[in-house]
């Protein structure tokens, strides 16, 4: 097996990628106390929520009250999600109570026109506006590609062009790149020769981030071969929460409890308390009143007996 | 990436390990009904019923009844689950109804008794009898050893005493050995130095299958981790039917078409129509009445576009 990291970063986008695709807005206090759990875990990145506009996120609209509700221990950095110039004005309002912005546009133009209307060159060019000011302001930008590994629209979506994107938003500042799998058209060696790639075409001055979903079933099997490949920073969501109403029915983000398990059980550090991470889990479980996808939450850890 | 095969095998086990799990016995024309689904989906081994006592797995009671119905192309091996001599004696009496038999013990002394009540050594001396009489049969003979990598009563189970056991199994005639992580606690760093060293200990002369259960959502990144050692052959269930009374509620064997559609999207081939075995999974999940974990069952295939 290639040589894995002792430790990998963590994003846990529950709240945020997870809450806006739940039918039934969550309440606020909810969001908050379900935050506050999952920063007491040990997880050092959390997207917290979005500034898409509330008419057309309105599972979010509550944006501020969340950020100024949590109480989020030293260390952790909060990340907000931003979809424009206008979206950022108004975090920048807030600007004290998050540290992070994502930014997004998909490799694919039919998935880009349809989730924001625009062509990818449109949305790019607005990420170049949008990213040095957010840089101004302090805060560090992570720029996501949505599907990166495939559109359930388009069909295979070209490695070069994913890259050619993300040069241009390193380009323009970002200092994370996320690379979206968006409704789990990735496959292991696909990913493996793709994080090799992003690699060898970013350099070594960029965080490199793998999002994958677990639509078919094979997300871990996904972040396996990003590890594999030397990637060393993953976002996941607590319960398998979130995912994309492409294909319908279709299952979330990985669940952070199952990755976090898998990475613990191969000797991978993620500084995460799995126990801690299964209670927020179950918590949010009773919240939405439904199975989820997660298995670990099912199962339990494996490590009981040690 | 390390090289993967063009190709593995696949053995469907989801009409033994599927059936005989589920708390409702389901109808003899049902389980005919859904193997013919699945030996026209290309798969070319298939575990078809077991000879285990009818009051201790009343589930498979009907094992003659369903061999003598079934309608198998040339080309597919049936097998059918040999608990002991008195087993064997009774598939037996029906031989031109199967080619292959496999037989079991477990990984844990602890795991062994609660499953079959007696020591592994007492288990070992029986299958000593048994397969040497199944071969002279003209039967191609499995033997499994459950909770290869882990066992949720004892914990950690020694490779070198799962080795141990393998070897004295192909030394009594076994052709095939199977390695089952019966309850999901096996992670891909040690499945990938396990298939390593099994290779070694084994030799080339013997088949090594591989057995995951995803109870962790792990499965098919171990799936993965195998098959970079160099394992190509598989056990699934469809429908991700299947598992284990422990942990309470966990999901069952790793869904065979979550594999396919994998291992298809690596290139790597297995014979199997997925659109068939969707069918099949559809079938199975109709007759059951509830939801299945299979994954790409819910989401569809990835490569529509292609």
């Amino acid at each position: 097996m290639p040589d894995l990291p002792s430790s990998v970063h963590v994003r846990e986008v529950g709240p945020r990628d997870g809450f806006q695709n739940e039918p039934e807005t969550i309440a606020t206090a909810d969001k908050i106390r379900l935050i506050d759990l999952l920063v007491r875990t040990g997880v050092k990145r959390i997207e917290v929520t979005s500034f898409v506009r509330p008419d057309v996120l309105p599972q979010l609209a509550d944006n501020t009250e969340v950020l100024a509700g949590i109480d989020v221990p030293a260390g952790v950095s909060r990340s907000v999600l931003i979809p424009n110039e206008r979206g950022l004005d108004n975090a920048l309002a807030v600007a004290d109570l998050f540290e992070e912005c994502g930014v997004f546009l998909s490799g694919s133009e039919t998935h880009n026109r349809k989730n924001v209307n625009r062509s990818i060159a449109e949305s790019l060019a607005g990420l170049q506006k949008v990213i040095p000011r957010a840089r101004e302001a302090g805060k560090q930008v992570e720029a996501v590609i949505a599907t990166s590994f495939g559109c359930p629209y388009e069909g295979d979506v070209p490695r070069d062009r994913v890259l050619d994107l993300a040069v241009a938003l390193r380009d323009a500042g970002a200092q994370e790149l996320g690379f979206g799998d968006t409704t789990g058209m990735a496959n292991p060696r696909q990913v493996r020769e793709f994080f090799v790639a992003a690699r060898e075409r970013l350099g070594d001055d960029v965080e490199i981030t793998a999002h994958f979903h677990n639509t078919r079933g094979q997300g871990l099997a996904n972040a396996l071969a990003a590890l594999e490949a030397g990637c060393t920073s993953f976002e996941s969501s607590f319960g398998e929460l979130g995912g994309c109403p492409v294909p319908k029915g279709a299952t979330g983000n990985i669940a952070s409890e199952d990755l976090v398990s898998m990475l613990h059980e191969m000797g991978v550090d993620t500084g995460i308390d799995l126990a801690k991470l299964l209670e927020a889990s179950r918590a949010v479980a009773e919240v939405l009143g439904r199975p989820l996808g997660s298995h670990t939450l099912v199962a339990g850890p494996v490590d009981w007996h040690r």
